[in-house]
């Protein structure tokens, strides 16, 4: 049987105030089209489809839609579990009736087990959940975090294992790549409540998600699909797309999604960057983070680098700028108009003035004092 | 067939701050009873399901949970159509799914032109909708209102009727009492957008949802429910409850649903309201709007009052305070102490100080002056 494995979705996501909606319809199609062309046998989606609790209206009709067209049109099973971006609550909306058409969906602790037989495999969709429902669950005051929690949420799903079947977890949490050998090595990975891969070895495959990157996890059975776009500039170096595991021999691809746009990271100099023989060759349509090699004060950069790149989502300098040694207003009270400028150059470039531009400064001083 | 129509759950709504869930799962439980005892077989919900676009998830839950014990428990056919009041949007999710097991739900206008047919009868659910769907459905610009829309959304339904059945509207819009003679009539009946009585005519019968008052419109075919609750202190004197409508002879009965916790108006002096004798013949634990009768000042009268009825949603005076007639700053700059006291306590009790009062008042005044 062939799964496609894709989790991450952010439906609704804005990037510095861009809306994505667009890009997510367009790679979502992308991803239907992989879908199709390996004639995958189901779906996982494994969280975080949307990108609020409360998303607004056009993110709920597109989820909806996205929803109905893998399994109302195109009839693929699948498999999906609320991640911490959801609202759980929301999302369980029309889950009662959902399952007639074989679109699983969980958002509850308790619905994780019921696991789903689908042809070889076995599947446990177990839902973000936060410690506290494991306690109720397990009426268990110890299990104070997810690491713990998980001991007894696996050792459950072992119980319901059907022995001629893959096993299957489809889940939404932070794993690391610990063999864990204690309860403290555990609950303390990385100094994070991460669940340790060892204690999910009794799955034949792990379909994860949470982490963007699907190289989050260096562990062969346990995957993050990594998220469905770029979601910020840390993003940028990270490909994206989704799995397709195999259960009859339990390998798995990796294929990648372009998107309508890319978000890109250009670390370069405003004239380099205003140069149309060097920005004609760059992807001008992509969203654009921009860290500048300059020192001098550049007037409008914003609107001038938006001119050339509309999706500007962060400007910076490379040389950035030191708030922790910026004298106190007293001390700056104290110095001359010509010191403080030249302590706001400093300030804004990280260099100082040179003796012209002092020169230029003192005499615009000046003028501007006897007008007055 | 008989039918139960219900409408404008208002599922989350608050009165004067108090969370009204409880009350609405209650009553929900005596509808749920009605709809047993009578045995009935199909509901309608005309619109309202929810308060507000954007409901809480305990709301969200709530309204999950008791279409899903109506349709999926109880196996109901529900009738249902989104009101002003409802998200379509958010309403609509899992609509594609509902209509599997006779849940069937309409947020959109063009939803409507897809009859369903149970039993003896047609059902046509009409959702709220803007003049702008209309406009847009019936690529008509002179469609500006709902008055005007209703003319072509019921002549496209005449022309899905089954000449063999009954023709049922369930609808959520203002309907007023008049057989229309022309355009300028059909659109200003009351001077407000209604659509008038006279327009819903090929109609065997209109379920409607919108106004809460059971009596809010004189037409034998043409029904409001009213509310599933007194949702302010205007409809403490109306009967809540729900209409079982019998198909095979067109007749209807109402069926009162006693809340957990009335809403009540008491009018009468605090004294009377805070004498045992009298108060615990009163329904105290009521959502309680008084008006006082009492002209003079009562210190801490809310909390007072609140230690009598925990529930007080609204208190006013019968003998309000006249703030039209106030006289300006300027003027009352002008007064003396006494002359402003007089003038406070005429505003605040709608009466003028005693000689006596008036006399305490100048022995304060002048003891708090020599303090001075």
């Amino acid at each position: 049987m062939k799964i496609l494995h894709t989790a991450d979705w952010h439906i609704g996501k804005k990037l510095a105030g861009f809306d994505l909606l667009e890009d997510q319809q367009a790679i979502f199609q992308r991803l239907v089209k992989v879908a199709q062309d390996e004639k995958v046998d189901a779906i996982i989606i494994a969280g975080d489809l949307y990108d609020r609790a409360l998303p607004n209206e056009a993110a709920v009709s597109a989820v909806n839609d996205m929803l109905f067209e893998l399994n109302r049109k195109l009839n693929y099973p699948l498999l999906v579990v609320s991640g911490n971006h959801d609202s759980a609550v929301r999302l369980n909306t029309g889950r009662d009736w959902y399952a007639s058409t074989g679109l699983y969906l969980n958002t509850e602790l308790d619905q994780a087990f019921d696991p789903i037989t689908l042809g070889d495999s076995q599947f446990f969709l177990l839902p973000y959940f936060e410690p506290v429902a494991a306690r109720l669950y397990f009426d268990d005051e110890s299990l104070t975090n997810i690491a713990k929690a998980m001991v007894p949420v696996v050792a459950k799903m072992q119980t319901l294992f059907d022995p001629g079947k893959r096993h299957i977890l489809v889940g939404h949490f932070f794993a690391a790549g610990s063999e864990h050998s204690d309860s403290e090595t555990r609950v303390n990975v990385g100094g994070l409540d991460a669940v340790a891969v060892g204690d999910l070895a009794p799955f034949d495959y792990v379909a994860l998600g949470h982490l963007h990157s699907r190289h989050a996890l260096d562990a062969e059975k346990i995957q993050y699909s990594g998220s469905l776009l770029k979601y910020s500039v840390s993003e940028v170096a990270q490909e994206k797309g989704v799995y397709i595991l195999d259960t009859a021999s339990m390998t798995r691809k990796f294929i990648p999604l372009a998107p309508k746009r890319d978000v890109q990271h250009l670390t370069d100099s405003f004239e380099h960057l205003s140069d149309p023989a060097i920005y004609q060759e760059l992807d001008r349509d992509a969203y654009t983070a921009i860290t500048l090699t300059d020192t001098e004060v550049i007037p409008n950069v914003m609107a001038q680098l938006r001119e050339i790149f509309p999706q500007v989502i962060g400007l910076d300098r490379q040389h950035g700028v030191q708030l922790t040694d910026r004298p106190t207003v007293a001390k700056l009270e104290k110095l001359s108009p010509t010191e403080l400028l030249g302590d706001f150059y400093d300030h804004v470039s990280d260099s100082e003035l040179t003796t012209a531009q002092m020169h230029w400064a003192k005499q615009a001083l000046t003028t501007a004092q006897k007008e007055d």
